[in-house]
């Protein structure tokens, strides 16, 4: 790279080229939503990436750190090595839209995203190709499986030499409640640390009609759901942000039985390694109280998730800037920090880079559905300014 | 029937006719326990009861109602027309025991004894059928399925006929909880009415780390939980026997996402229709101004079960009696109603009748399990106890 | 006593007397309407009734037992000893209504209807006086301090010898919200046992802008409410009546402040001592383990009160028989249990005797309020339908 | 004012005479401490003060705004006019602990440090006014009642000219749990809105065994306190701080009552007027839904208390420089925003200025009380510092 801006009919160049491949991005992108697979489950989504790479005439190496794909494409100059990383797992969600390209799996969605950062990365891959001449340096193409589920395919490639030779990483996440236009980024902390709890409550069972010679454990884990409410509310300083989610509820009984059993699942978030530890202690406080009081056992795991995504300061002043130069993009702001985890994380604890966000709130919609939603969606265009962003950053840093 | 208590010695051939029998009932029950069949569904179940019969000579009815059994006995002398009754069906539980029998489909079991009163019946009427030349009258065998999910089998079973020409009927149940050799009944309600109720909570889903921008439906159902403790706890005369009892909470999601929905599902019990009613109305108070609170809307239905059984004074006194000469008995008491639903109700609302409870206590374990515990278990011979108390009654009514 | 009923014209006497005597009684009973005296504070109420006595010319005993009244009538005539008991102190309470009589003492107030119980044993007293020389027997007038507070003034004034030498007892209660004409009462169990708990959370104090520095008593006190409804919905069994309410909660403090600690105080009541000692365990495991979980620390004090009030057979049924001769009485009945509790449970563990409740439900208002409510009021003619039950009971038992 | 930092001496005389008078700071503190005065109840108070300041020979105002005292020391030069301020009220707690100087007055305590910033104002007032013919400008002293209480004593001394002709306002909170040698302040938000919430439940009383004729308020307002957490748990964004507490819990009652009524009050802390409006109306909506489920009434009225306190930039930074060479300050730090509410933040919207917090950790103790506990205490030789630092600055502002 190290191809100056003011040179920029290079990177005027890319944008033109995208432009025009902007409906493959889309059928790309579309294709991958109706065909979603679930984290560290991915088996189509990776061969399609890889083979996509390969016809390019990338080198490909499948298998990285379990289901990953890196693709290397070599320029025509020396220059730096510059990784960009798209993740490719969905969610067990089931899709409430009726789209024409609505997923084709029960229960499975891409509600996070993941569809568009792929189908982007690949066309922005073949467009980088067709300038592979021009190019000082070398692109790591790094998809990426098994973001949404903790421990991530962040690590295993890593360890697995994804990031062997890079000298600096990118990465981007669509966001489905930013406007169309708005590119937002931060230096330091931007995403929070996501851990993951799983409590089992073990009460004992019988017959509906007969509460007093059982231990109902519905309603001590409503309880406890109740309880760990003042975690956030009394016990975290109001000024560290902090969030406990209890995600899933899970005692399915016939209607006259008595629950033996109920197991929660849920997730924090926090931004300081104190918080971090003060949460999990009093979740297990509060369980134990709980549990006391109504005479009952459990099981409680808590499982550190992603750490803090940090990035840095110099690589994420450069893609605020770099931001600001795209067409299509009216507004470029530094972002509060997201409460979302995000292995990306463990990238920038090797080497410099940054994270950022792209605003892509569907037009169609008058809500913005959130992440994680049923009826989440986007507006593919925000994919073009997406790919414009890396491929800008890829092509300028130095 | 009609034969006098005094000339004992045919009521005496009857008791050791089936102490002789005694390891064909326990075969059978054990064959049965490991084929366990859900409410509704059963198939061979009522095709095992049926052979049986059919091979002893019977005449048999099956698909009565839908899925029952009925068999008749013509005795070769004039007289009374007598019914016993027994369930056939099995809960949706996973077995936690580990007994050579134990069942062979997964998460179905019977947990409330069901099979062992399938295969006293079965047992008795192969013997009453020894004796038939004796018998004055007709002895028909209701074999029911579906007793445990409303609206059961019995309505349908009578409205098909099951009761054509009974002058009496008898049913019991096998009780874990109680001792071996104690029978127990009473006249008037002994069982409670047994409701279901069902909400939905629409909440929002989400993203777990953004719970600003979602409704947590897992809080939301919590809450509700522990609202309708106040039900029963301060909204119902204490001296007004009620259960309220949520069975089955359901909002299963990924870790890291912010409920859209939750079910819960339960059951009321309650002896008396202005209580019933009062239960019905408060929980859809309670649902409604909780959901207010978060901003939330639900659906709730309550589908009205079994009715209250009602003992009929005449046929509960002469139960007692029996009972007390039965071989093995060692106490006979009345017993205080049992919360618990059966839909024998409907039968003694046409004709009289009586229900009663045998003492059934497994002696091998420390605890007695109650009925739909995933341990529960029996001691056996209290089938004998059951199968001779109605033998005799059969015989001995007048 | 011992005169035959077939006389009536001596019981007649007594009614029209007494009829005579009503406004009287109304007099006495809203002089001491505006002049009531909490429990083991009454001082100028036991002047008051000693001084009626006195003036009737009756041997009066005060301070028995600390401040109970009681004052003798000797008949004409040898025979029984009979005592008839009625309670004067008054509530905690802040009356509402706004009557010309209406209570004179700010927070204090006559809410159960012991100033009436008073009154029409005063005019039933002098009425029996006018016609002493006919009387066969003695008749004691138990005036009692006390009742609403354990351990009650009952115990100490039996143990003053209040009750030496009386050969039976009978006590009423006039009920709100029982209609007027109505009296009842059962023999056996009429009345719960009613016990008192007292528990003080003790969490840490601190800036109501500080949570996380502090441990919020409100919020603990709050869920100890919330999971002790569970006692009675899950944990008694629901065919055995029990009550626990939660009757003050007191943690007052500036707005901006948070609480260091808070009490709560309650009553529990049952009729079986199993039941009883199982929910003065759950009590302090629920506590337990509710500041378990909160890292606070508490006190929990279960205090016994008065066992339940159980009717001798034949008194309660003579009482019925009386009532229902009573003019003004329009229905008997056997009444349920009540889970309130009275200390003339003590006076029938030494003696035969019966409690009866009279119907007194206000005509003026549409809504009968119940005891111990801010508006609770009676039918004054209540009251007379009491004194000549209770006089003709003295009249006439045997 | 207006004297070069350079030119030290003039500084270092006004530390060494406040030296020399620290035994007087101490001795007013701990009168102060004896004879607390609550909010808008400050009768002795502000006499004392009055006459301290009117020995001196200051210029005097009393009953400012209320009953707010302005002092004023004119200088021999001319220069600008610079304010500082200490409020002098206390708050309704007990005091816990045992020292000399506990204070008098029962249920009133100088929890917040109000004693101690009075009487670090008065002797840095009597210094000053030693130096006073060198001093260029005027110094207005404020002691402000009412800080504790919304609306505070601030707005009306303010309206009543307490800022006519100020340049530039400083005040200072010791504080409790930051080590004695720290100074910390910062520019922009430094303290929160505080708002004041109240809510009255409506239920039905009754006696304490029937809770099925009453609506039980306690609980009503338990399960509101459980409810409320969720405001901040769920409902506001994790990045932006917010509290809600509940402070006071009044429902006392005899121990056999159901609470007819329940009284909530408590505070809101925010930072951003969109929070401020979404917390009132939450609050409001899950008071409306909770009483709805239990067919109560309620009344909930929310008042707005003190404005975010904002600091000047120039003033921040000019203070932190100040303190940074006043003797015993080891550490200054910028601070992170408080959660507590300041009515100073109304004096810094009409006039620049800023206020900063000393470190006052008592070392007599293990653990740092918090304000407004009723423990609270500090290390006396904060005063010093404090005194220290607003004199340097008047001295030095320009």
């Amino acid at each position: 790279m190290g191809i100056p801006w003011k040179e920029g009919d290079f990177v005027e160049t890319l944008y033109s080229l995208l432009d025009r491949h902007y409906e493959e991005m889309v059928e790309i992108r579309r294709y991958l939503h109706q065909h979603p697979e679930l984290s560290f489950k991915e088996v189509e989504t990776p061969k399609y990436i890889a083979a996509y790479h390969k016809k390019l005439g990338h080198a490909v190496k499948t298998n990285v750190g379990g289901r990953g794909v890196v693709a290397k494409l070599k320029g025509g100059k020396p220059g730096k090595t510059i990784a960009l990383r798209a993740d490719f797992d969905a969610l067990p969600i089931q899709e409430e839209r009726d789209v024409p390209y609505r997923s084709k799996v029960d229960g499975v969605m891409h509600a996070c995203g993941h569809d568009a950062h792929t189908a982007q990365l690949l066309v922005l891959a073949k467009v980088l190709n067709a300038m592979k001449d021009e190019i000082e340096g070398t692109i790591v193409f790094i998809h990426q499986h098994a973001e949404e589920v903790p421990p991530g395919g962040a690590i295993a490639m890593i360890e697995d030499g994804c990031l062997d030779g890079v000298d600096a990483i990118f990465g981007t996440h669509l966001w489905s409640t930013d406007p169309y236009g708005l590119v937002s980024s931060k230096s330091g902390p931007i995403m929070a640390a996501a851990d993951r709890f799983d409590i089992t409550i073990q009460g004992k069972g019988g017959h509906g009609a007969n509460p007093h010679v059982t231990k109902d454990a519905i309603i001590i884990a409503s309880q406890l759901v109740m309880n760990l409410q003042q975690i956030v509310s009394r016990r975290v300083n109001p000024l560290d942000p902090a969030v406990v989610t209890v995600a899933s509820f899970e005692a399915i009984n016939g209607f006259n039985i008595i629950a033996d059993k109920a197991k929660l699942t849920g997730t924090v978030r926090t931004f300081h390694e104190k918080t971090r530890s003060l949460i999990e202690k009093e979740i297990g406080k509060i369980t134990e109280g709980t549990c006391i009081a109504a005479d009952a056992s459990f099981e409680y795991k808590f499982t550190r998730g992603y750490p803090t995504l940090v990035n840095h300061e110099k690589e994420a002043a450069f893609i605020l800037e770099t931001a600001k130069k795209v067409p299509g993009v009216t507004d470029v702001e530094i972002v509060e920090p997201h409460m979302g985890g995000e292995d990306f994380a463990y990238y920038v604890k090797h080497v410099p880079g940054a994270f950022f966000f792209v605003g892509a709130a569907d037009p169609e919609w008058d809500i913005a559905y959130p992440h994680h939603h049923p009826k989440f969606s986007i507006d593919e265009k925000a994919m073009l300014i997406a790919a414009k962003t890396l491929g800008a950053a890829v092509l300028t840093y130095q």
